[in-house]
């Protein structure tokens, strides 16, 4: 392989620093031009109902409004949200289940009309002006409640409001928890709504040219939402055209097609003209997507050795009031449960059920956040249970070097639970703390506890992985490199710069990546999600280098008349590989490549590489906490993430990844979690100031290590590193305050009402 | 070859006529962000000298101004600015004579500062405050007083202003002229400075983002522009990005880099800031380029029979004050001197000469028109002088069938002159009133002309001729199509879109172009010039039409099990050869690809196709018009081109390109003609009220016919028309003239004063 260690793993800036820094990097809004009109949506006050009626009289005579639409206009399109691969099996594609405005609606925020004007104040002026009448339905916001008999239902199609069942069946639990002498330890674990917080809200706009619907969107998938925008408008996706500049973040919640269908369409009935669709905060709490709140019941029967005999997981996501990616995420977090912890006898059943609450999406994780939160803070009950420590337990448990998996082919070659967990308690002195820490009292503790996460990458073998990837020559010897894979502020474009220069053997300056995709001229990609960008991306960019590596050496040989076999590129030169002697420049070929009068060829080269493999990424947290048991407050004082996620494109990229996702693994553990009135179905804390989001004054400094054993079915090594960093930290802090006092806390976020509750429980409060 | 006839040779509407006629189509100035800065130009008002010193103070203090830049500041780069592709070669490659801005001006209306502010008032203003101090020189508008010893020098390195001198020698001319019984027939005949007069003046803006410097240009040559401004601004090629839109013609103007290299300049000494630069009206005529005014010296010696003996020609092109395309376009005019009337003894010399004028460029016909009035008034003269009709002398001496031209290989493989004229005079009834007119007296008289012209397509093997195509399939069985080939109005989308649509077996409508080039993006082309689009961008449509094709029915071969050789696609199916059965949709076949979990594929094709061949072009004019002899002016009331320019692709856009060159040459011929003032240089009539422009008003009902002889060596059977359309309408006119009057008028245009002085000379007027 022609690679240069000195790219590869090499901490490189940031080939967008420079510009995002400054203020040269443009994001959706600065590209707007400043004529455009201004949408506002018009949102439910009903969490379940009937639009009856819709009066826009005093609205439209509103100097500056352009139009005014409602749910009775749009086209009765239905349409899926999922940023997922469109599948040509039917049973395998998204429900589609969303119109561009509803008059059914079925949540506190829907969309029900929307207005066009000439300025923001104007639009906002004239959404105060429309009233609607509603028939008001009973409404559930709660998921044991919608699955009863009686309870109100959301879509016709889905009785008990059950969206999907699915379930594992491995050995016989039934049999085998009759095993004398088992051990049986039983918890629920609840987990809230929080949502992604992205620093950019989403943004879209959208204009008629050229017989092409145009969209430019703050997106993680644009080539989906080119399918979607051309599924509810009902036109040829050939004539949808979508762009993805610079993004603030998505971490899931971009990854759901979500207003660009409304903004299209409001461009369509504008007569082509600009439409620009902003949302605000609050609406990006109520009206875009959160995490899916998930219930687990865990059963574990287990020696007193250890090992386990039987385990059982029930898993009640909550998808809110509409399909979007649906029962993929509690899917997930079911399918990690017999792998993590291997068990011959599983049983596991997960539901997802719609309530009438904001919808459930894609957010970093995925259902394993969720799903490790009960698993881990499980294990460190049953480790007590049976009188273990939580490191043995773990040790003895997790899954093993060699553990492979039959559907997916994922195979653990090495001791990756081992290896991470060494080093993270070599960071943190857990093993004396743990020790020091576990007979307390006094009103001010110490604890120290630890969780492991499992997680993979890309989507192979569920849904489609397929990565395109085209490499142009320059006439200065530089190279363009486009993609389908998208940066989203991840640093996706660092790391493929230096894979693409490594495998041509350029210079990494001479590597220009085109950072927008443009669905008419981006090789086609699926976007960024299942941490998959680096494993995906590398193989097509791996793949395409080399081609173009050929073409570049074959027109080198016809230059120097040296057999293309004995040549090389190496920094930017075509060498002789048998002696290093430098022929010509990349610059030299180049030029006489595109100029030549007797053999001019443009050398480009463009691939596609479907994935058929995938790869396990683990690790875990360690995580210090001071409690403070009468205010009833728990402090972070040190945290430490280990992952084994392959070999390190760029370390300090690597390590960023993981603070950020530490950071919100910290608010979703300590302080996160949206809240429902009971009595109307309204967001009660969708701002920033209610919303209690995790920031740095929350945290001590955080650590990342990495255990780099190199993924041997990837093309440089790499394996899924996004989404990872968030799935352990919560159950770690949750397992550092059972250490520290002793009670186990099996709800998030580990807020101050919810230990109140659980240390009078558990005896701590004089109350 | 998988062609459809019924979409090559259909007269489709034009692919962008409805947002074109709508106003969805957006040009370079709906595209600028209303926050850019405005730059403006400082002209020198001397016509040749030195700027001493340049005061800004007072420009710098106005309110809204954020820059003045002066001939002082800018990089001493020098800068080539012709639109041809680069030579790897020193010797082939353009003259690199320009600066941003310079101190040492050589015409009246060169650039010496420029003035970035918040809006054109207050740049207009600032304009006006800045005083400039020049030391002055004689200069000279006369090429003949141009190469006197002791005329002024424009340029150091080039004594007698002479830029090149070439010749050609073929037999040997001294000794042929002494044949006895030859007749010596000699004229000097004199085309003007005109101006291309697109509607859309030039416009380009700038702005740097992402480590690249980006301009969006109404420009021909969008890669070559690429490439000029990294030259200017001494940075690499590839960190240089272009867009080309829509443009409102240009017809050669915009085939020279103009403003962006400034513009780009702007940009960067704002910090990036998004710099507007657009020229006025006037600034088009005096300070971008201007076609070059050619006096030729022709002698011919002809036998009574009406053979040529010998034949000599001296041109003598008017430059301008810089290089730009040079000696281009009058070699190109003597290169036609031997092959319209072949003559084995020819002596020819052409010299390009730097004046103090404004630049001459390329303009429509690049050499032809002038020199097609010299050759054809010239030919309208020997025809009197030996007693035989225009008609019968052309059908004897001009270029035959099988005539081959020995450096170009280029041949006529049908009698193609005689074929047009046939026609043209079937339209005219032209040989009745040819000879009705030839006695006429009275003070308004009857006259018909003919002429004929030479012409060829693209520009190998002068220059490389590389054209490069992309084509990309989408999931609803459409493709996207991009060339480096660009639309500058004339259609050229529409044509490139029915090639693709046949070659590849799908509807016309399935066919999207994308019209706009980015550099970034669009495979490689040069541009659009030398009428090679078609002829070239056919190859390259074509090759990665079968490209695509293959890949395609290599898929279709998977999913049917059909062997890919008995499959085709027709109107958008996939079908079997042997008994026309469709099997699956285009469409059918891009989901799956897109789409299957098994073998996923994103279908694209790209290549680049070297053009090594050329094609003749020829055809006629014949016009009739009425003269006012007193009044010294000359009406056109018919007048017809026949072309013979291969298989035409588009017969109604084919028709629409001929009137609208027919116009240009009408123009050329009666009444168009920049005029300087003999004491300061300066352009008089730079307007579009004093300039006359000629308009439908000035027009007959324009006619177009055609001759389809397919070109052998094109792809679809296409030759050049963009340019011809203008060459051969002037002398037509001119020897109408002749016909009505007796008196062959040798200067163009044919205005009254022209033919008030040429009038009283032939004794027609009494005074």
């Amino acid at each position: 392989m022609e690679e240069r260690r000195e790219v590869i793993g090499a901490s490189v800036r940031r080939i967008d620093a420079f510009d995002k820094v400054t203020g040269y990097a443009k994001y959706t809004d600065d590209l707007c031009d400043k004529g455009a009109y201004i949408a506002k949506i018009l949102h439910s006050t009903v969490a379940n109902g009937k639009v009856i009626s819709i009066d826009t009289e005093d609205a439209r005579k509103i100097p500056g409004v352009i139009k005014v639409v409602t749910c009775f206009d749009v086209p009765k399109n239905y349409f899926p949200t999922a940023g997922h691969p469109w599948s040509t099996q039917e049973s395998h594609q998204d429900v589609a289940d969303r119109l561009i405005l509803t008059d059914r609606v079925r949540f506190y925020g829907d969309d029900v009309a929307a207005v066009i004007a000439e300025d923001e104040v104007v639009a906002s002026q004239a959404l105060r002006a429309i009233q609607v009448q509603y028939e008001e339905y009973p409404f559930v916001l709660d998921v044991k409640e919608a699955m009863e008999e009686g309870a109100p239902r959301l879509h016709e199609e889905y009785p008990g409001n059950v969206l999907k069942h699915t379930s594992i069946r491995n050995g016989n639990y039934e049999e085998a928890i009759k095993e004398p002498g088992l051990i049986k330890v039983e918890g629920w674990y609840d987990t809230p709504s929080v949502q992604h917080c992205h620093i950019e809200n989403f943004i879209c706009y959208a204009y008629q040219v050229n017989h092409k619907m145009n969209v430019v969107s703050s997106t993680q998938i644009p080539h989906i939402v080119r399918r979607v925008v051309g599924q509810a408008l009902g036109i040829p996706w050939g004539k949808v055209r979508v762009i993805k500049p610079y993004i603030g973040g998505g971490f899931g919640n971009k990854q759901d097609v979500l207003y660009e269908p409304l903004c299209a369409y409001l461009s369509q009935v504008t007569g082509g003209h600009l439409v620009k669709l902003d949302v605000s905060r609050e609406e990006t709490f109520a009206c875009n997507r959160v995490r899916h709140a998930i219930r687990s019941h865990i059963i574990s029967y287990v020696r007193p050795d250890g090992t386990f005999a039987a385990r059982k997981l029930e898993a009640f996501s909550n998808q809110g009031a509409y399909a979007s990616h649906g029962h993929s995420i509690v899917a997930k977090g079911m399918g990690a449960f017999p792998q993590l912890y291997p068990c011959p006898n599983v049983e596991a059943d997960s539901y997802t059920v719609f309530t009438n609450r904001p919808v459930a999406g894609a957010m970093r994780g995925y259902g394993i956040p969720q799903a490790m939160f009960a698993v881990e803070s499980h294990t460190d009950d049953v480790a007590k249970a049976i009188g273990m420590s939580p490191l043995e337990f773990r040790r003895k448990n997790l899954m093993p070097k060699g553990f492979v998996d039959g559907f997916s082919k994922n195979e653990n070659y090495e001791d990756t639970f081992g290896q991470c967990m060494d080093k993270a308690i070599a960071h943190t002195d857990y093993v004396r703390k743990a020790e020091a820490y576990s007979n307390q009292t006094g009103k001010i503790r110490r604890g120290i506890g630890i969780a492991a996460f499992w997680y993979n990458t890309a989507v192979w073998p569920i849904s489609l992985e397929s990565s395109s990837c085209r490499m142009v020559l320059n006439q200065d010897g530089s190279i363009q490199v486009q993609l389908g894979e998208t940066e989203i502020g991840q640093g996706a474009d660092t790391a493929f710069a230096q894979m693409a220069a490594s495998t041509l053997g350029i210079p990494l300056e001479d590597v220009h990546v085109i950072s927008n995709q443009d669905t008419d001229l981006t090789p086609f990609g699926t976007g960024a999600y299942a941490s998959r960008q680096t494993y995906v991306g590398g193989f097509s960019i791996q793949q395409t280098a080399l081609l173009l590596k050929e073409k570049i050496l074959g027109y080198a040989h016809e230059m120097t008349r040296m057999p293309a076999g004995i040549l090389n590129i190496v920094d930017g030169m075509i060498v002789r590989k048998l002696d290093g002697r430098e022929l010509l420049s990349m610059e030299e070929l180049a030029l006489e490549a595109f100029y030549s009068l007797s053999h001019s060829q443009h050398i480009t080269a463009e691939s596609t590489y479907q994935i058929k493999s995938n790869a396990y990424s683990f690790g875990c947290t360690v995580a210090e906490v001071e409690v403070d048991i009468e205010a009833c407050k728990v402090k972070l004082v040190d945290a430490v993430n280990v992952h084994d996620c392959g070999r390190l494109i760029n370390p300090a990229l690597a390590k960023a990844q993981v603070h950020g996702g530490m950071s919100m693994g910290i608010g979703y553990g300590l302080s996160e979690c949206l809240k429902f009135d009971p009595k109307t179905g309204k967001t009660l804390n969708g701002t920033l100031l209610d919303y209690k989001l995790s920031t740095t004054m929350d945290h001590p400094e955080l650590k990342a290590d990495f255990v780099e054993n190199y993924e041997p079915t990837s093309a440089y090594g790499t394996k899924a590193l996004g989404e990872p960093p968030v799935c352990s930290v919560a159950p770690a802090i949750r397992n550092a305050v059972f250490n520290a006092t002793g009670v186990g806390v099996d709800t998030l976020p580990l807020s101050p009402h919810v230990l109140f509750e659980e240390f009078r429980k558990g005896g701590l409060l004089d109350v």
